[in-house]
């Protein structure tokens, strides 16, 4: 065998489980480089959601292997959008996907792309006369021969990285002391995490108004979901670093009627017995990130 | 460790993933069979839908790992119904299953079974008294001791192929210059897939009609979903190679209330701007497709 | 490469397969420990639900690999709720979550903790700011850190086992020779598992009478789903050794409105025609479970 330039591909897509896609880009990937893993990073993402998709992505890439990640949300499949190879990280990683932004704050967290090629060397995708599965037929074969060693510039032509899509992060505003924020995702348990960095909200109090427009609801600062009483809501700072509202084994979204994309208003209370209180969170991101 | 016969088990079932009868199997496959890479194809077959999961398998077994292919929609368990083993294409793959026509699709596919033989001897079955998971108690062990490089003969009594309960695939029909045809998948995206090769619809124009009974559409034929303007429809040869009416980032089953078993005749449009159109799809099909 | 002490990772939660997190676990793991395989049992459990996380383990629990079990069903994350390693079986297996009774009923299958550890040794963990997944930030790192052979009582203080919060599992009682059962699991296909062992109905007759409060139903022994007729509802020893009661094709659930914590009373029926069934299911419990 010969030895891997990369050993670990990640996938993200929005093809869901049933329908067998994501099985058969294993299946290709295995075929053209024989041990190399394969981390199903999500499949889940709503259909031809970018931006969700691209969060997910930028939300867990500091924790992914070195190696390739293949992401496929991929409305334009079969049209004249380009499919792209982004090197990043000193080459620790690649990835690898359509050119619609959908890679672009992953690779932003990452430092930026320092080489990017255009995919567009055909003996290294699957001979097809497809046109709407470039998951199987271009993003998995081109990330197989990456592992195996073949250089960014043999699969692609080299393209100027200030070409590429940029992503679509939305980003809170102040607006008078609140931050106008987003809901940008909502989990399997209800939590509501929105644009909202912690340092945003450094000195405030112990409790933080939401004005969702039709409602406003107090919030308790907390560290773990069990510290909200039952029936109230609470915000901490989750697990990708961003706060999030929160409720305690029950669905914050469901409670407020949330979805992704709504806005909501985040102000102090000004309550008396509400000490401020100082946030220390900082991550300096790196791909692979290890314990000391 | 042994030297392996195989290295690769795919699954596909109707277990899905909530039960945790998919892990046990993988559990048991890497027990007695180190070191084989086990590839999750599809383990949200609808429950009981051995159709649907043989046009699956059929579907996307050209590009699997040679190996062991094993399926798993067994509503007759425990029954007088066989398990089987299905040696093909020179022996890059054996299939397992129930005989219950199953495999039978993917076995044609792959040039028809050379070999088969009935999951008679017990010693290469888990010891149990159950009688309901053969996917965890006959063809996961079966499975990584074909690998281990158990011969076929010795997992099972050989049996004559043509015994074996041939699978139903629905074919369309010409009627007076229009096809027949039936709705066989529906995927995660909305996209209908109908039982017709592209080769039927050669000549035709590039708009053909769809008529469901209760109303008529005009297809658009297009070579990605983002040629079709919104709010219409559009027809293309699907990755599988096979006809699909498609929407642009919308679910073209929903917007026709369509769904699997479903029928709908297509006829060329006779519009007099629409010209005929050639297409040239084939593909021979073999175990583990590579790029050349 | 270092020679691994567990080569094998097998993981339940209740993260769901939506958001990431169990492919940012497998990224973790993979990079601590290369080379260790990866087994997802199951993710789907319902949220917060520590009980039937607990239950699909024990239940699943003889068919695992030798290694590492990482369970995380976890509302007390971030609170002073313990984190968790407990070795069974002289060594084979080190189970690891929260103390909260997830691991219980497993730990007792395996003929009880041997060795127990209160995860404090932040250095075997990733470091973070977050509070509320320790998923990724503990129990993924210190399983990945007991595969490479750090001594257990490295990964954390030794504490009695007795003092480790026992699982909660209904036992089901005999009221005058009926028992009464709890409804503890409801599978993909609809089939009803029962808190009932097949000896508690040694001796009674081929139908059985389920008294459900509002309604009573007869049930038929059988040992396949094919063998119930449509419409009729059938009871057999299912996969795991528990009684369930099922339906052909179709879902027992469904059609007696039955779901997990529900009561349900079995009597024998005395029908004349009824002859008394014996049955033989005896299972010793042992990681690893294989063929003779």
């Amino acid at each position: 065998m010969t030895e891997l330039r990369y050993d670990t591909v990640t996938l993200l897509t929005d093809y869901g489980l049933a329908d067998g896609w994501v099985g058969v880009m294993h299946s290709v990937i295995r075929q053209l480089s024989p041990g190399v893993g394969i981390v199903d990073l999500a499949h889940q993402i709503a259909p031809f959601d970018v931006r969700g998709g691209s969060l997910l992505l930028a939300r867990s890439v500091q924790y992914l292997c070195p190696g390739v990640i293949v992401a496929v949300v991929d409305p334009g499949v079969g049209t004249q959008r380009r499919a792209i190879a982004v090197e990043v990280a000193g080459g620790a990683a690649v990835l690898v996907g359509p050119d619609n932004g959908l890679l672009a704050p992953a690779v932003g967290m990452l430092g930026g792309a320092e080489r990017a090629v255009v995919l567009d060397r055909t003996d290294f995708h699957l001979p097809t006369a497809s046109t709407t599965f470039d998951g199987r037929d271009v993003f998995a074969p081109v990330a197989a021969h990456l592992c195996r060693g073949v250089p960014l510039d043999e699969v692609g032509t080299p393209v100027d990285s200030a070409t590429l899509l940029p992503g679509v992060v939305p980003l809170s505003r102040d607006e008078g002391g609140a931050i106008v924020a987003e809901v940008i995702w909502v989990d399997r348990f209800g939590n509501v995490q929105l644009n909202v960095q912690p340092d945003e909200i450094e000195g405030w109090d112990t409790r933080v108004v939401a004005d969702l427009g039709r409602t406003r609801r107090r919030l308790r600062r907390v560290s773990a979901f069990a510290q909200v009483p039952t029936g109230d809501l609470g915000v901490l700072i989750d697990a990708s670093g961003m706060l999030a509202i929160v409720a305690d084994r029950s669905s914050a979204a469901e409670e407020l009627g949330l979805g992704i994309g709504d806005a909501i208003t985040l102000s102090p209370s000004g309550d008396e017995d509400s000490a401020p209180v100082t946030s220390s969170v900082t991550s300096s991101v790196s791909l692979g990130r290890r314990p000391t």
